[in-house]
């Protein structure tokens, strides 16, 4: 008697659905099931909204951010502030510091940061579209918006030299806070969040 | 100055990558942008084998399970015990039985269980197939392997009386017993788990 199993179509589905991020064997087979429960009037469109984001998207030449025309949203935008540029890791970055509404300038994204044990060096990111733009003058200031963690400190070390050399000594290159979060209490924050709270503290209003 | 958003066929898939069981605003904005930095050489492939699953899986229309030719490869199969019939909530509770190795006979997929809380009600699942199945008088047990909760309970109980009625005084109709799962130890098992273990206790071999 042959071994029971889904047929194939199912399972290339649900290896495809494996692959995706935070999907895993089991969650991969639920989302499969459950997208064939629902049948073709709902993965019909489904497959369509992938297939047509993948060949509407593309990624900006100047920032790197996601663009369906020429330019995209940001770099075309006018009211932005065209002197500040803020470099983050990935495009998914942008929005989060768009909502904060702290920010109105230009963005950079990386696609990446500096990794030795993931095989990720510098010539792997836009560090030389990076170096291009600043060194066209028009920034006053790079805010260096990276990861909080070992590699993203190896990262913004390394451009601190490369922006110094490529804007000369009127450039500023500033990075991120690092401090307690909004609506974290102490208990909650571990040792080295707190020092870096205590080296940034700064004088009640 | 408009607000920065995602380009709006990525808004799309992240809202249908949203619908998914399981993932969430941030999972799918997660996976959205991670199929658009892949690109279409990887979405269109993923596209296809959504669209293809959905074509060419159907519903068994005996057993409910999924099938590609007319009927599935559990209704179709030599070698199987014709006279036992285990009745499943979802196709997915198949193959977990079928991996076991312990049980051999047919299947019957309610799609669902009866929940008032949710409106599906008896005549929401496919238990008029069951009835019809039964009353064909080729089965002699079926095992219900509902789940071990409140509703799996209530709807084993309703099925209990139809498949008495269905299949006559000589239709033994059983269900899966409830214990310690193996390799559990009791420091992790509730209490009324612990209670169904004493009631179906077996003497040492």
């Amino acid at each position: 008697m042959a071994q029971i199993e889904y047929p194939t179509p199912l399972l290339q589905l649900i290896a495809q659905l494996k692959r995706l991020p935070g999907i895993g064997a089991r969650s991969a087979e639920r989302i499969g099931v459950w997208l064939l429960q629902r049948g073709p009037e709902f993965m019909d469109p489904f497959a369509a909204t992938v297939q047509k984001a993948g060949s509407e998207v593309a990624e900006c030449s100047v920032c790197g951010f996601f663009r369906t025309k020429d330019l995209c949203l940001i770099c075309e935008g006018a009211g932005r502030e065209d002197s500040l540029l803020c470099v983050v890791e990935q495009p998914a970055d942008i929005l989060p510091l768009e909502r904060s509404g702290g920010y109105k300038g230009h963005y950079h994204t990386l696609r990446g940061r500096i990794s030795p044990l993931d095989n990720v060096g510098p010539e792997d990111l836009r560090i030389g579209e990076l170096s291009k733009r600043v060194r066209g003058g028009i920034f006053s200031e790079v805010i260096l918006a990276l990861s909080a963690d070992v590699e993203g400190e190896a990262t913004a070390n390394y451009l601190t030299e490369i922006l110094r050399d490529a804007g000369g000594p009127s450039l500023r290159v500033t990075r991120l806070a690092r401090g307690i979060p909004v609506g974290g209490g102490l208990e909650s924050a571990d040792e080295l969040t707190l020092c870096r709270a205590l080296e940034g503290r700064s004088l009640m209003q």
